[in-house]
């Protein structure tokens, strides 16, 4: 048997456009999580890729791949929140405190799972209850959330042929087309997906993200509020896409480490101990000594 | 003739419902402000009751007056506007960084008179340019800059009678009726004169405000990504309505002092001086002294 008190966990899932895992949004968040005393858990789900960082041939079509493509992803999201609650009392984890986190592609399967685990295309196919599967919060860091701008967003990166090449491509490998029709995109979009049981969101993006529009971010909060479900939500004016902690931790290069960016981390960590704070005695072992002293005299 | 290099400067515009101009988002704030290094100014613009913090009989409708009435409250902003840049020189101002700042309906205030700026409701009646009267930036803080929402938010509002009829006495106060028709919705909301030519927003609200819904900055910040206008939004997790500062300076109860909301300010600060940093010698007189002694020896 264990010793010790049972604490919040968080899996994180990476992004790296389906096509591969990010390492940066990886280990290394997983030890900021740690140092703030919550279990950590990186989920490496299925992508277009299997050897590590890889970028796909941009100037052809994309040949299609069934282990990247929808709903593989959120299906190992709750196969692992499943593992980490099975192994709670072992591992020492709380499990009414397990949330998920992701990143870019992985924000968009943290909140595609979130919003979506109490429907039949997770509780049916994992033989499992929704409470079992239910996540209790989400963080999400410049994620994909309403596919429904995708068209709008696509025109936006038509002045950006690699930007435009890129999403198209990671639509194939995640949705099987470059243009899914309006039944995936709504299938596929969290802010669709919103009802009264979808867990708190922590919420951030930057406004100059060349990559994925911060509408994404700003559509899902104001779904999260139309449903009234408690959420934070940071914009930064300044940032380009997949900043992670934007630290020298992640950063290839010193003009990527952006000390206003940086600040979602304190952020929340504010956010999660205000609605998961560890379970802790109102005095410490050596107080209650003390004041045993004290008394004694 | 003054010595000393031309600074930014803003304007403040306090909340109070259009009932009054309410202290706690005036002096403070200008205070705070000033503390950075930029000029500011408070414009008590007209209200409903002219004596101070005063409100009205929510038991009975409230009787109509026309000086609270829109579109003065932009046109008086307008007016600061041009006294501010009129004297420019002579107050050590920089002409080309003067900006907009408001709370709640003074938030309300400050994002159509930075939306609306460049039209007639401005130029013709003030007889000045849209150059002459274009704020440099807008900061709004629990702003109403969606008049399209009004239903759905007295709806929220039915179950809590007081904010009810307090939301439709203050329309009564700035719009003339308890509930502005489709045009005129319209003509007061914000989100629907952004254009290219509007100046960047830093807008901030807190998730469970009671009194207005944060979908009004969601929306916002929405409207100037669609059209490309840089922008900063912060919606804090927990926090009531009228926090101002949310530090000792402004509340009337510890209750009151968030600190998570707090860092609205510290995030301000570092948004303004990207973009409006003051013109500062790269070396202070001292080092360049320091450096002629060394080369001396």
């Amino acid at each position: 048997m264990m010793k010790g008190k049972p604490r919040p966990a968080v899996i994180i899932c990476p992004g790296g456009g389906f096509f591969s895992c990010s390492d940066r949004e990886a280990e290394p968040v997983a030890m900021y999580f740690a140092s703030l005393g919550y279990h950590s858990f990186v989920l490496r789900y299925s992508t277009y890729f299997t050897g590590g960082l890889e970028m796909p041939d941009l100037s052809k079509p994309l040949p299609l791949k069934k282990e990247s493509i929808y709903p593989n992803q959120i299906r190992q999201l709750g196969q692992a929140m499943l593992v980490v609650k099975k192994n709670a009392e072992k591992w020492l984890i709380d499990p009414e405190k397990n949330g998920v986190c992701g990143f870019s592609a992985g924000g968009h399967v943290a909140s595609l799972y979130a919003t979506r685990y109490n429907e039949p295309v997770l509780t049916d196919y994992l033989k499992a209850s929704a409470k079992d599967l239910k996540p209790a919060f989400s963080v999400i860091d410049y994620a994909l959330t309403d596919y429904h701008l995708l068209d709008a967003d696509l025109r936006n990166k038509e002045n950006s042929p690699m930007d435009y090449a890129f999403m198209k491509a990671s639509n194939v490998a995640y949705a099987g087309v470059e243009f899914p029709d309006e039944n995936l995109e709504s299938e596929i979009s969290p802010v669709d997906h919103v009802d009264s049981d979808t867990p708190p969101f922590f919420i951030w993006a930057t406004a100059t993200d060349p990559l994925v529009s911060p509408i994404h971010s700003l559509r899902m909060a104001e779904a999260l509020a139309e449903h009234k479900i408690p959420y934070e939500i940071h914009v930064f004016g300044e940032g380009g896409h997949g900043l992670s902690l934007s630290s020298q931790a992640v950063v290839g290069a010193k003009s990527d480490i952006n000390s206003t960016v940086a600040e979602w981390t304190n952020m929340c960590a504010k956010w999660l101990e205000k609605n998961f704070a560890l379970d802790l005695p109102a005095k410490s072992a050596f107080e209650i000594m003390k004041e045993k002293e004290e008394n004694k005299c």
